[in-house]
């Protein structure tokens, strides 16, 4: 197998645009597969990662981990995939093999993806979370990798491989969410939008959605949605209001944005006795914190990867259940570009952000 | 009915020594009982709000909560008592009627304890938690009392009334501790213990006992430790030690000490992808913090008043399980004093705490 020259963007530099480039990714290695990557949705982790959080990533390197493409060739030993089959990457690895792949409990796997097949003018890139998706070619591990449905299309089904599964999953897996309950999504992204699903998936009564940009309010009704609240249209502190509007506080609540302050928010929104706070936002920066008595008080507090999806698992069910009908994915879909406008889908990402 | 008077340890200021002071406690009013009050335990609780948490406590206070007693009289209303039965007043109560009460998943109840019967030289002295067993006498509310059976020995079941429910209950009803898991206890005061015997009741394999007072690993193993750990005789985090020894750390923990560092270590200890942590311990002095990765991994951060026990029902099977041998009691007593003694008492415990 010969090694492919394609067109990737490259992060050469912390918050520093993306590059095109011809980069060079080798053929699969033992249990390794090469995908085309057909289409990539572009998530606030990658913006992190490229932008915010310096003192943890390495450069240069090539992001993009929510995708889904068409499987090139594939490495000696590899048993699960042919070339042509349709795929979407997996940037948490399910190897069914590990103490935690034989856990029902989990969706982590003890592998990671320290390698990489990605090169540029004989500089090795490294792959961000193994899977490097702003590529029109990578490599990817077999046990990274979930077979899906050839008839999905590719161009929609890629947010399920990272936006979509997160926040529906942080509901029905992590919370398990229940039938008649309440609900509040801080935060109204793809991640919160998808919670917002869940949450209508799982039978709640009352979805709360929260944002402080009050354009997300709409689509947050579309997916399920039965009130929406900008924090800046109150002067009290929203989880008074969350606990007013509810006497006495949510079942569940999702964070969806990655502020601690937020996360201290959700979890005080939560009704004592039971309520169950879920973390699906991301932030390494800032440590959360809240007073014993928030828990004592037997609120659950937890978080997130992937929704708790195992995910190879996980995304063949959920690519089937979006084409039976029963997942949206078409509403999450707001820009579509070409890899040449990566930069202008990343400009798009801070807009939302910092509205 | 009379007003009685009779001898209370009296806290008429912050961090000052008790004083012994006859009391008048007034008759039991509507749904009311007084209790002559046989025997108490001294827990930290009592110590804190005495000479910890001076911005929370109100003084003149009757402090006590965990106790054993008599019924001497009942007040207009009351249905579920006579005179002579046997008791604990319970610092939770269970009112049956409310939203939480009829919630099987809280042993919240709505209700709180603002009254009190007791006074001391024409002046009201508040009691603690509505309990106040540092007096010969109390009144308690109706849904504030536990009917026990009368052949309980009052001068060891009185630790139901507090430490043993909480440590055993921070295990089974908390945490569920599942047959066959890994579990961690720090802080091995009465409330440590008890979660060491909820753990083994509940058919822990791997029960470590951590203290930084190793005179406590004695009775840690006859309550069920199978490990027992002195942090100070380690050089690397305890939770790192946990986590070697566990494999991945373990599948349970409990902070029973009442100290944010610990409650971080307890939770570190857990095990990515469904390690549960409990924080019984008490502080509101400073705030618990930790990194949003270390529940998006899965772990669970959760807390416990009372162990979960609905406090009328769980007292009284407690009470029935140590009279059929199926809880060991008698093993928490370490001293014996009389009312006079209380001082004593409360130095005894401050040399445990800062041994
Ligand atoms: N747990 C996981 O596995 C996982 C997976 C994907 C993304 N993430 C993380 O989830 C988070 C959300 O991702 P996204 O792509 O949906 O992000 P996004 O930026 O598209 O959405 C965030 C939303 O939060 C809103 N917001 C910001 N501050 C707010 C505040 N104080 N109160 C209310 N709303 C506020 C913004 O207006 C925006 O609509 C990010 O932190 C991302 O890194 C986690
Ligand atoms: N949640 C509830 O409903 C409830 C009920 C009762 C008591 N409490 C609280 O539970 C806590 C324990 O109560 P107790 O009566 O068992 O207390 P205790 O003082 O008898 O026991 C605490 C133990 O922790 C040990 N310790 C202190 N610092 C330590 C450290 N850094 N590492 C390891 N061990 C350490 C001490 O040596 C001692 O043995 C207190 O905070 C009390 O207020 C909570
Ligand atoms: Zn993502
Ligand atoms: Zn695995
Ligand atoms: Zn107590
Ligand atoms: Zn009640």
């Amino acid at each position: 197998m010969a090694v492919i020259r394609c067109k990737a963007a490259v992060a050469w530099e912390f918050n520093q645009p993306l590059v095109i480039e011809e980069v060079e990714v080798a053929p699969p290695q033992e249990k390794e597969i090469r995908i085309k990557i057909v289409a990539t949705g572009v998530c606030q982790s990658d913006l992190y990662f490229l932008s915010k959080c310096s003192n943890q990533t390495a450069f240069p390197v090539v992001f993009g981990h929510e995708a889904a493409g068409v499987v090139e060739s594939i490495g000696p030993g590899v048993t699960e995939f042919q070339p042509g089959d349709t795929v979407i990457p997996l940037f948490m690895p399910q190897c069914r093999e590990c103490r935690l792949c034989k856990s029902p409990k989990t969706n982590l796997c003890v592998n990671g993806f320290e390698r990489s097949r990605i090169s540029c003018r004989g500089r090795k890139l490294l792959q961000f979370l193994g899977t490097s998706s702003f590529s029109e070619f990578t490599v990817v591990k077999e046990m990274s990798v979930a077979k899906i449905d050839p008839a999905a299309p590719l161009d929609r089904v890629c947010l399920i491989g990272c936006a979509i599964c997160t926040g529906y999953g942080a509901a029905v897996n992590t919370a398990k969410v229940e039938a008649g309950s309440s609900c509040a999504v801080f935060g109204l992204g793809a991640v919160g939008l998808a919670a917002v699903m869940g949450c209508k998936a799982a039978g709640a009564s009352r979805i709360i959605a929260i944002d402080i940009n009050p354009d997300k309010f709409e689509k947050a009704k579309v997916l399920g949605a039965t009130d929406v609240v900008n924090p800046n249209d109150h002067s009290r502190p929203i989880q008074q209001l969350l606990q007013e509007m509810t006497g006495g506080g949510v079942d569940f609540s999702f964070e969806c944005i990655g502020n601690v302050e937020v996360m201290r928010s959700a979890l005080e929104s939560c009704a004592p006795g039971w309520g169950v706070s879920v973390i699906a936002g991301w932030t390494d920066m800032e440590n959360f914190s809240a007073p014993p008595i928030h828990l004592m008080t037997g609120r659950k507090w937890t978080g997130t990867l992937f929704g708790g999806f195992k995910g190879k698992d996980g995304v063949a069910q959920m690519v089937k259940a979006y084409l039976d009908r029963k997942l949206m994915v078409d509403e999450f879909i707001t820009h579509n570009l070409r890899l040449e406008q990566i930069n202008e889908a990343v400009e798009l990402m801070k807009n939302i952000l910092y509205h």
